[in-house]
């Protein structure tokens, strides 16, 4: 596990997008090279012996980081998208997030039989991102390893959610309980 | 330039989004991780020499290649936004774009004077997203050094746009006429 300061480069947004909560700004961690660099690697080497061959990233946040981590893993990206912006025949999955609901698609091809998938993100709070995004992957036929985020909201539980979906791994940086 | 065949990992979409326009799907070609490889690459090497500090790309797929890109030249990343998604202050212009017009938003701090920008989309079209990005960076002191693309719609004249903007280069991998 990498020992660099990963919190110190997360901006702490009172009351966004909403009175209450606080959001959570990783735009400094990419802003800074060394940062950005540390994130990536410190995400691969965690999954470098799984045999990953793709790895799928939720839109929009989840395109940054995944797909550095699949570049440095040698894996193929897949992004999934919000509605209406994959131009091919596509699987679809709505679920609730932590304000509101969403809907995210994937292209039917992008994934093969036998795909050894990682999801990618830069923040997992209530889980129904990841574990939708989860979903989607096995409808498609691919073998779900894992996911990996950035941040991990623990006192949202979203090790309660994946947990459903099955054995996969969940690892993050940096934990806020 | 490298002779990789970049073309090959493109799919045309005919009448996508609308009758009588080919979307041009570059989905195929981060699904590769060689093919991904090379683009950053491909890209990456042309302004090796630049002195590039930050690379900044528009939502969304100028994420998927410009934070590999960034990272290749050991620059941070600084995402252009839609409305909405930065949650400190920010600065935004909007513009028209060949559908319809759009808005994108930047952290104020983002960029400090010195800055050397490059910017990064996957299609550089009418020109309109990758000049407003300029004119965003511009206002907030950073000196814009060029653009750089995946792919170029040589036919909807992006350079004629682009150079009101100034001297900066734009590069493409790809040119479809």
């Amino acid at each position: 596990m990498s020992d660099f300061d990963f919190e110190s480069f997360i901006t702490d947004i009172p009351d966004y997008p909403e009175p209450g909560v606080v959001f959570k700004d990783i735009t400094p961690l990419f802003a800074d090279a060394n940062a950005m660099r540390q994130t990536v690697l410190a995400i691969a080497d965690h999954f470098r012996d799984a045999g990953i061959t793709k790895v799928v990233g939720p839109e929009a946040r989840g395109f940054m980081i995944g797909v550095p981590v699949a570049m440095e893993l040698g894996a193929g990206f897949i992004p999934a998208r919000k509605p209406g912006k994959l131009p091919r025949e596509t699987y679809f999955v709505s679920y609730e997030l932590e304000y509101g609901s969403d809907t995210l698609e994937i292209h039917r091809d992008a994934i093969e039989s036998g795909d050894r998938i990682l999801i990618v993100d830069d923040l997992i709070a209530t889980g129904g991102t990841a574990a939708a995004t989860g979903k989607l992957i096995q409808e498609v036929g691919g073998e779900l390893v894992g996911y990996a985020c950035i941040l991990e909201l623990t006192f949202l539980n979203p090790r309660d959610v994946l947990a459903t979906s099955g054995d996969q791994e969940l690892f993050s940086l940096v934990k806020v309980g």
